[in-house]
């Protein structure tokens, strides 16, 4: 371990907003590993390996032994919802875990209550908040938050923070100049600017108390400058943006493959079903914009038609999510994939996932929360480009691509782990001639 | 270029044992792509590109402009079959190429004609083959075939020569003491032992005269110590087996990525649909099994079950081919994957591939010609592991194991080709900080 | 044959506002038909026998042999659009059927021009129209509609004439006071009343005309009282709306299946590509809400949730259409259902039909002229309901349920022609006890 | 109710050969339904209505109310089974209902021990058995059944008795000499003849003991000319074969749809995936068979390829059975239907069913339990072509065809049982004219 990167030593606390089904799904998750009952699957950091030296050394080390992580057993989970219920209930109403499985660590989830949520109507449509804070200006929602996390880490005895944001899509829309500067930010924030979500005034509060932030939503959050500025200033890590499922995800390993094999795409059609609370937000049009630019981006950074016109040059890419309430949780995509081969001679590629949205959620948060705690150890402030892996729509420094293909995103978050530690990056082996 | 890799001059003879679908759609593609009629697409030595240096440089040239390879209208193709079809005749019998298209270039096609072949019943039970050799013995077919090579040679001016199996697959068989080295081989021919196979004569008479050799097809034929002594006292490049075309290579994209996110695989059915003649003669179990074996063996190297015996230690891997005519070339695969994630909960993924065998096989064969080809003029002999990226089940030196990961047979494909021009391997990059 | 019936003698017009991918379809395929180079597959009047007696008499003759219908030879094609494209120049734009295939009865084809359309912007938003009428209110544009047909019947030795509606969907609306008489509507025409669409137009102008109207698209068009009124009053057949082609007609066959088993049904999901013209228009919401409404009626009749209120009264049914150009006129469905059995338990179909739109219509179309021109021969006046086979939302009279279960709806088609021709109905037989 | 049918009265005794997946989840599934915590879906008899009279008269009563059946509180279940496991057991083992229902039941199956059961390894090769009767030949195991009867009888109480066979599928055969008569079989009996199944021995008992008999199986059975002798000489009711659940069951509601509408059909290839007993038993080639000659047949009696040579003259029908443990008895089955349409224009529908092998097949056996009982208080002995709805190859006397079309089966149960009730066939209405 680089002498640079402090261990990790005592609470880490985990502020949340948005206690949904992502957000309970993994905070019951680590109740039942603690007891031992299950498995991590899903999370590199607790199940994944890495690979060191060259193959022929074999040296292949669980990664939460390669590196100082924080363990389960010291994460201390709170946050906000727009909704009362407890933990528990909130568990038992998303409808993921097994009733009996919610049941064997019901004390545990019940004594973890929501604060009071900064909610704006108009950035969320279709839900009906309940648990809110008032407050005179946007500014003031943020002193109040600000107090919230001061009040959280000393009443849990936390010895570190991380927030990550699992609330609902906000509805699409653009940086302006309110999210320029962290002082027109301010100023926005006191004359209750509209074009200030409630995400933003979440983030803001963590920067503003030493917190690094990570956004699981598609919604541009820390994507704006104000942001980048002050996580700088404040030395923080920040990164985003929408966590890298299921449809998105199968994409990212997908197009790596047809593309190494020189196949091209004419076009490249999905379907989504999703029936939980994620998939009413999203029936709302301005909300699902949000989401439809975060999904369609990530084929043109792989492919890269401007290099590949003859391949991918006339590429006609669509996505579409219906709010389906018989599935719940369980979403349901559905891609077919128009390719053509030799002489361009057309074949056909239909993906029909049946996967379920929290499941696939839930170890990807775990993960952000540890390595984003792992980063502010190691001193790494800013945008956090090596956590990639985790997001559809990766946030970068103004003036760079981001990468979605998800290999090369595993190399750069392994070759980064690799540094962390001292030892080179790895590369692919030549045969000796 | 590197000053020890010899340039591309001359014509390229190009051998193929198996004028059928494959070849034919191959050849048939090379005429129309000499008129400028269509692009290659799916060949990667035509249509990838190569990065060099650093990402920032924005280096990425044409593979074919980056290496030395034979152009297209410097190859002259030739072959064997057990039907007595010229190219033209075998394409249309084929129904892979629109008529009119195959139409277009029917005079090159009639041109070629195919000699006649080496044939064993036993090891392909479900053809009437008519177009055959006679001799005394299996060494006998032996010389005929050298013959067969000297005269194609001299009498179509080709400089260079490169064969490649594009025949049926032939019945399963494990090596045993006839196959251990070049004399016991040939000990074996001259009694025509029943362990050797048609494919394996074709291999030892295209080594014996200084052809290299590539094998399309799952049968042993070079994959056995007899032909590897050969090559490499012959100074030889060979490489099999198998080419990867739909279903195994979906399998090898999709794998890696569901290892990446570390994710639990339960089971993995593949069901496959093929009416061609490579359907019917994998319809006989014995033929199928040789088959099979190639197709189930690629799971082991991605997923490693004994390091991760959690994820997938109890892996059912099935996988079944039907002859079903109405489809003819038109191959079928349907995957259902059963993954499991967060705290075990189960999920599926379904994979429908309507693609065309002979459409994704034909530009594999391209490259492998071509990069048969540069290997030899490279000095690189015996096997060529770094054309994994070829195959299903790639051969590779006794006692190390096959790299079957679509992105890594790439890397290493890649890193091959830029150390033959003495660029430095490329890596991923790691975060500054 | 009943006596009532006037036999067929003579040439059948066909008159057909909209020429476009359908209806060029059918025109080029009855060329194609005259020649005796195909079969008119999918026509039931052509090439479906109806069975006469009991089963074991085994008396099944061709439908076409058993009632008197128009022969392929005595029909005349014509019609209008708003392009000014031949039919021959419409066939090729639709690409439906091969280049080749239209070249060989391209004089046909180059003959039939597009009388200039009645069109109304606001009615489908998503066209670029240029070969239109000019008028000054919406009853001069019926009067020139007559005229036009009048010219066509005498120019063409038409003895009898049908038109079937195949153009665009209008954008939704529904029955107003202008629709409720002859009289109302009469006057909205003459103020250009914003309710009267254009295909109410051309239906007026046809029952004027003394034609009966057949309508292919989901519009009210004849389906309102106005139209029902003028027909009885005029003794002609109408019959309407929207082809029973792909996602719908499947939905029919399988829900009856599901129901007679008594498995129950908690949700039905349906997306949709299609890249042709018509997912153009149905791009627009407004175009697409008339054929929602359209596909989501059928599961009603079929499934009657009010009686089997613990099967089916929760049912959850999505329909989805994108426009997705990389298909063309070949548009796929894909169908989620979630079902359920024994004590509840789930279970999910899938179906993914890769159909082709204008095959499927082409010959329900042929179907509906030849039936019509029969039920007029028969003086079956007003709406034809056994006529609902054909149809995704069946008209029937104020007061009725429509039949959505497609083998009701055969029954009820083939016992009338039985009934006509003075066969009894047939039923199924019981066994002796 | 007609007079001549008896009222149910007194306790059904239920006795079931193979008391495995199926026989499980229906007996549990009667201990759920008599408590009224779930209700029979997929069951006819008890969730199914009847229409009556004219559809204006909107008579539609269940079948339950509407003829006399047996209550569930009346039956009385028992077995024979290989394995020692009571009920409760074998349930649990099935994996086919939730732990914590089987709980709540408990004691009510573990009271039901299965008794010794009659084997033969030849019959079926891939399970390996323990609970058996021993004997000198197969008479006297037939004798052993009879006492077993005749004990379960007086020992609970039965009233009436039914048997049907809910074993695994046998290795295939066909009829003999000797099942061609009751004396031929007999001496077969006596001299343990092979040809002689076990499932023919259970038939015999149950038919000598005065039982009816069905058999959910595709083996013979009681489809050879012995038993309808001794069915017919006994008065008792039989019917046969193979319960029709999933893939089948798909295909006898979709085939009728695509010939109701005149298209064609060139090739259906159907995979399933089964992981529970009946998948280890049928991944046996000769149990296969058996099962293979029972879902190929179904097509043909639908689509009637001699009449129809054009559409389905030239179908190639294929399936495959694959055992694939993983997903237990949650069956899943892969359809693909090659069809064509106008001008022989082809297009593909994909079928892809997650079923449960026992969900889907309890209710069935329930129907088929109380509707063979009804027969016999109706006094209608003999094969039971009306119960076809239930079976994927329907018994029927000699020299008849099978009916496999679902709403024919339905129409002809529906419309016994009318006639049962002295009302009047149902046919479809004509339109007046």
């Amino acid at each position: 371990m680089n002498n640079s990167i402090k261990k990790s030593e005592g609470r880490l606390g985990v502020l949340i907003p948005g206690l949904g089904a992502v957000a309970t799904t993994l905070i019951a998750g680590v109740e039942v590993l603690k007891k031992g009952l299950s498995l991590p699957v899903g999370s590199l950091s607790q199940m994944g390996t890495i690979r060191l030296g060259k193959r022929s050394e074999k040296r292949s080390p669980l990664i939460k032994d390669y590196v100082s992580l924080a363990g389960l057993d010291d994460l201390v989970f709170g946050g906000w919802d727009v909704y009362e219920d407890n933990v528990y209930e909130a568990s038992v109403n998303a409808g993921v875990l097994a009733p009996d499985l919610l049941e064997s660590i019901k004390p545990a989830l019940e004594a973890i209550r929501p604060m009071k949520a900064v909610f704006d109507q108009t950035y969320v449509k279709n839900l009906a908040a309940a648990n809110l804070k008032k407050g005179a200006d946007k500014y003031a929602f943020a002193e109040a938050l600000v107090q919230d996390i001061r009040d959280f880490k000393s009443e849990r005895g936390c010895d570190r923070l991380v927030m990550i944001w699992c609330g609902s899509t906000e509805v699409y829309t653009e940086p302006a100049d309110v999210h320029a500067t962290v002082s027109a930010f301010e100023k926005g924030l006191r004359r209750s600017d509209p074009r200030i979500s409630p995400s933003m005034i979440y983030a803001y509060a963590a920067l503003k108390s030493g917190v690094p932030f990570a956004n699981g939503a598609p919604n541009l959050t820390v994507d704006i400058p104000a942001m980048v500025e002050m996580a700088e200033a404040n030395g923080l890590a920040i990164s985003g943006k929408d966590l890298k499922t299921g449809q998105t995800m199968m994409k990212t390993i997908l197009a790596p493959g047809l593309k190494a094999r020189a196949l091209g795409i004419k076009g490249w059609f999905s379907a989504n079903m999703l029936g939980n609370r994620d998939g009413l937000v999203l029936s709302n049009p301005e909300n699902f914009r949000t989401k439809e630019v975060s999904k369609l981006g990530v084929l043109e950074d792989i492919l890269r038609p401007k290099e590949n016109p003859a391949l991918y040059g006339n590429l006609c890419h669509k996505t579409h999510i219906s709010y389906y309430p018989p599935h719940g949780d369980n979403k349901e995509s559905w891609d077919n994939i128009d390719i053509f081969g030799w002489l361009g001679y057309p074949m056909q590629i239909k993906i029909n996932f049946l996967c379920r949205d929290s499941i696939l959620a839930a170890p990807l948060v775990l993960d952000l929360i540890l390595f984003t705690d792992l980063a502010q150890r190691a001193g790494m402030t800013g945008i956090q480009e090596w956590l990639s892996f985790y997001y559809k729509s990766p946030q970068v420094p103004e003036g760079r691509h981001p990468v979605n293909d998800i290999f090369r995103q595993l190399a750069n978050l392994e070759n980064t782990l690799r540094c962390m530690t001292g030892e080179g990056a790895v590369s692919a082996p030549v045969q000796a001639f």
